[in-house]
């Protein structure tokens, strides 16, 4: 049985083509090209470093040896963690994603190579896990708490339809099929109720369907949200393993947070297909829960280092902030997701600020270490790694990165919907407008002005032209031509514009980047009498290396001023941002932890505060790092 | 060979009678009767509920069963975690303080049949532990790092010495030799190199030196503590075992808290034995790391739950909180030995407020549960546990509280010294001074009089009475019989009357005890802003369940003044303090959880605040609790 609607292999992040639900559609990578000077760099990095350094680490740390050793190619122990071959996918989805729309004879050979491998490693009833073999393979599906076997399938299924959109090969897409039918065969049938410890599966099967329009594979992703939370529990009843609660009752963002927020995606995705109420309606109340409770500044969540997990509301620590590099990229793929679906403004100004600030401080400056946890202050213990024993973060990055392109842009009807912003060209086709390329060009984030050129095909059209105005772009203006448009423009919500294009008509959107500066909730007592600073939809924080004094002795005015300037040659070119501040010098602190309520006599020494962009912290010498930052009390 | 001093069967809870370098030497258990509101009670309960209750728990969950079955006498598998035969000798331990002074027939009854047990299931060669029986028995030492042989054979000795010395007889007594030989026979010898990964032995073993006159343990305790740090380690090489550098060149407090602090414990008696330089240095470099970055306004430490381990520096969350109450009571212990060592007042305090709040806490009103962490912010779902499958904590409350007494004397040369104040007669012997009766009468802690009435024996006598004056009780005045004495009464020392005595001789000390508020240093971030209350040693909280606001929202004015009143029938009887604070009502954070700063206009209403003793928590309906309080921001 094949899905109603059109199947397409263009490279669609999301493909929501053959939903009726979606609001929106995506450009695909194909269609949008960055040139700007902040992604497009490290996309390049990402393509000529990152990716090859990451085939190396799969190399070296035997991950690519699992796949060679369960085809029989050498002998030897299984090497690494069990869940490792998930890497070895996210790093093919990664590739494919890059090759969709460039070219690359090494990471194509290499890509190629590994698809090969995987192919061969699979079994003769369609099972791959190379865990799972020789002397484990009588334990296959005997632990789905645990074990990651249906995890690590779900990886496959992302990397093989990433393939497929992008290169039109259905080598890795054979494989994922006959996998997900033979999964389909143990799980799918009512005989067996199944789910994975670790969801991921669940996004994965529903794209698997989409992209091949075979209406089980959504079946089974429902299937396996259904199994969640059932009395007896099938993978243990913990909030850890998203066994706490049957998915339509849930309302509250609890247990590991990739897990959670995998779970949530492929919720999402499946309510997009399916148009069921109650998985919509626990979607929206996770979403709040989380927007009201439980995210960083930085669009990081999952605060606990204990089980990876959302804490309670309000429990948002700075220095032992675990978010997860990956977590911030689940979230992200949480907020695309609802986007898509719903066109509402809320999501991508959440996407944008997780991408700029928690997944994007995952990586170093040179492409070659990771962060798995990203926190909001620190001593200066906390350094990147080149790679981990548990290596999901830095692949994530990879493919993220690769396929950024693709969250750019989406059209619904008539209209064309800017959602990120950054220098591009933008090849669209509208139902009614036809064909027509737009090109931006801004120097975002670093200036908040964007410049849109419409170019239709036949030199003039109809359509409409939403622009995402930030909640926090207060001020925006836009014009047309020159000429600015009297319709308000309200941040939080897409401005819209419709008339009738023709060649070379410009719109330019100006949001205003000052420095400004935010609280927290009450409750969030470690944020108490503090700010956080940002600039458009950077995250600021200071560092040491900028300073003299200690950074956490570094306290605000009531008032201050910003003297902004960009700084090319500073952490691959930034705007820092300086302020008059002070320094805490309360010698009567010395040696003493607690002291008498008003024998305190704060001191300050005037010192020149420097904030750089969150991102781009412990690219230098180590050093103490603060976000939150205490205004002096009066 | 055999010690140089006289050996004592008195049940002191340290025995520091043989060292030459202890500057005190303590009272013991028979000497001192308590006849106090608030600590007397609290043993009642500790003897009629809590050691039969505790009794029950080790019966039901199989503690008992698991030495049954070793000695033979039972069939079955071994029950629970491989380190529970710990809670029997804590048990034990508990049960002989408490046989001490005391007659209670169904537990000296219940505590020889254990003991029997414990002896029944001793091996031929002397080897003690339930869990290394029958299949087991070939892993013996295989695996020091984990499995707690040496932590249990601790607690072993420590049950035999305070049995021995409660009861003078030597059935546990022979059993703990038979096996400290044995031990010492494996590790003792210079041909293996062992440790324990957790940390318990040392002191142990140093106490059944002093108890048994046998050097061969103290060197075996100085053997242990010497080989951690090893290259190559012997236990692993982490913080969490202690085993990450040579003790001597410890000076940050690292690692599993509890782990950490028996360490110190032994080190502390090791050098209180040898006068070794090198581990005083250790040890003092230690307890000011621990002092000032470290330690909670509870007493408690451990900030993390994961790795039940010491934070950074300044990392002291509340509602995350850790605070293992064995980690309190092991703060109490290395107090105790600091104190022994130098009669120094500033470890009096530490291990008063730990008493009084991080230890306390540890243990519900009706003496039947117990936390097992101890969070200084809450809202309402920390709740105490009859029981836990690592069920440390419940016996250790049982253990101090049953050695209680013994904590509140001490003697040196010709001088009396008081340390803990409460209601209660005491016989004491001084070398000069004779015999003497002591009777302390207060109503302390909830009020600061404290009267002391001197009856020597012979009805006149000369000695010193050294009194000590914690640091926080600014204005305390001493008088003798009504005159105020001349010398400045300094808080943070002993105030020394030297005098001669004559019977009838009344001494009144005065500690004021107003409710009194302390901030914390302002890189512990959560607390910015906020004060803690104390009165006297005991520190103060706000709960739900005297208040209609959410207690997360109240707010102390920059002003504040107390009524305080004893209310009998609150909480066993508590001091609570009102005073007027305000109820933070900024509507405008309804659903938020970041906003612009310069936004908030925060709103208070009026509210009473009635603050009860931390300690008390949890005793009444869940709901929110916190210590830390905001202070109004101007």
């Amino acid at each position: 049985m094949t899905l109603q609607h059109t199947r397409t292999h263009e490279p669609f992040i999301v493909d929501t083509t053959s939903s009726k639900l979606a609001s929106l559609r995506p450009l695909h990578l194909r269609q949008v090209r960055l040139q700007d000077a902040f992604w497009e760099p490290r996309r390049q990095v990402n393509r000529e470093i990152t990716l090859p350094s990451q085939y190396q680490q799969c190399v070296t740390t035997g991950r690519l040896d699992n796949f060679k050793r369960a085809a029989g190619q050498i002998q030897g122990p299984f090497q690494g963690m069990f869940y490792n071959d998930s890497d070895v996918y996210k790093w093919v989805e990664a590739v494919a994603w890059t090759l969709a729309a460039e070219k690359d004879e090494r990471l194509e050979a290499e890509v190629d190579e590994v698809i090969g491998l995987i192919a061969a490693a699979q079994g003769e009833d369609g099972y791959l896990n190379t865990y799972f073999t020789f002397e484990n393979a009588d334990q296959r599906w005997s632990n789905l708490r645990d074990m990651h076997e249906l995890y690590c399938a779900g990886h496959l299924f992302q990397a093989a339809v990433a393939h497929h959109r992008a290169t039109g090969k259905t080598t890795l897409l054979d494989v994922a099929t006959r996998f997900a039918d033979y999964i389909d065969s143990v799980f799918g049938t009512g005989e067996r109720a199944g789910t994975c410890g670790h969801p991921e599966i669940e996004m994965a099967l529903v794209e698997l369907s989409r992209e091949t329009g075979e209406e089980r594979y959504l079946a089974l992703a429902q299937r396996f949200i259904d199994n969640r939370g059932l009395e007896p529990p099938v993978v243990g009843g913990s909030t850890y393993h998203q066994d706490h609660a049957p998915f339509r009752q849930q309302n509250e963002v609890v247990g590991h947070a990739v897990r959670a927020l995998y779970l949530y995606s492929g919720a999402t995705d499946a309510y997009t297909q399916t148009g069921e109420q109650a998985l919509l309606d626990a979607v929206n109340s996770l979403w709040s829960d989380l927007q009201e409770h439980k995210v960083y500044i930085t669009g990081g969540v999952g605060s606990r280092y204990e089980g990876e997990a959302f804490g309670e509301p309000y429990e948002l620590p700075n220095d032992r902030a675990y978010t997860e590099t990956c977590a911030s990229i689940a979230h992200i793929m949480w907020a695309w997701r609802l986007l898509l679906l719903t066109g509402e403004s809320t999501y991508a100004d959440a996407l944008e600020l997780a991408l700029y600030n928690g997944m994007l401080s995952g990586i170093s400056q040179d492409g070659e270490s990771y962060f798995y946890q990203n926190p909001l202050a620190d001593r200066g213990k906390h350094r990147r790694q080149p790679w981990f024993g548990t290596a999901c973060c830095p692949p994530n990055i990879a493919r993220l990165l690769a396929s950024l392109p693709g969250y750019l842009y989406t059209t619904s009807e008539n209209t064309l919907w800017a959602h990120l912003y950054a220098s591009s060209e933008a090849n669209v086709h509208l139902p009614q407008g036809g064909a027509l390329t737009v090109r931006q060009s801004s120097n975002y984030p670093w200036d908040g002005k964007i410049e849109f050129s419409i170019e239709p095909e036949t030199g003039q059209t109809t359509f409409e032209l939403n622009l995402r105005i930030p909640a926090w772009a207060e001020g925006a203006t836009v014009n047309v031509n020159g000429e600015a448009l009297t319709a308000p423009v309200r941040p939080g919500s897409y401005y819209h514009i419709e008339r009738d294009w023709r060649a070379g008509d410009r719109v330019e959107l100006v949001l205003p980047l000052a420095m400004r500066a935010v609280t927290s909730h009450p409750h969030v007592s470690n944020n108490n009498g503090r700010v956080a600073l940002l600039r458009g939809p950077l995250l600021y924080c200071v560092e040491q290396a900028d300073h003299q004094a200690d950074v956490w002795d570094i306290t605000l005015p009531r008032q201050f001023e910003w003297s902004e300037h960009f700084d090319a040659n500073l952490l691959g070119g930034v705007v820092t941002a300086q302020t008059q501040a002070l320094a805490h010098t309360d010698q009567g602190w010395q040696g003493q932890l607690y002291r008498p309520y008003g024998q305190e006599q704060p001191t300050y020494t005037p010192t020149q505060l420097t904030a750089i962009p969150y991102y781009a912290w412990a690219n230098r010498e180590p050093g103490p790092m603060q976000v939150w930052l205490p205004i002096k009390p009066e």
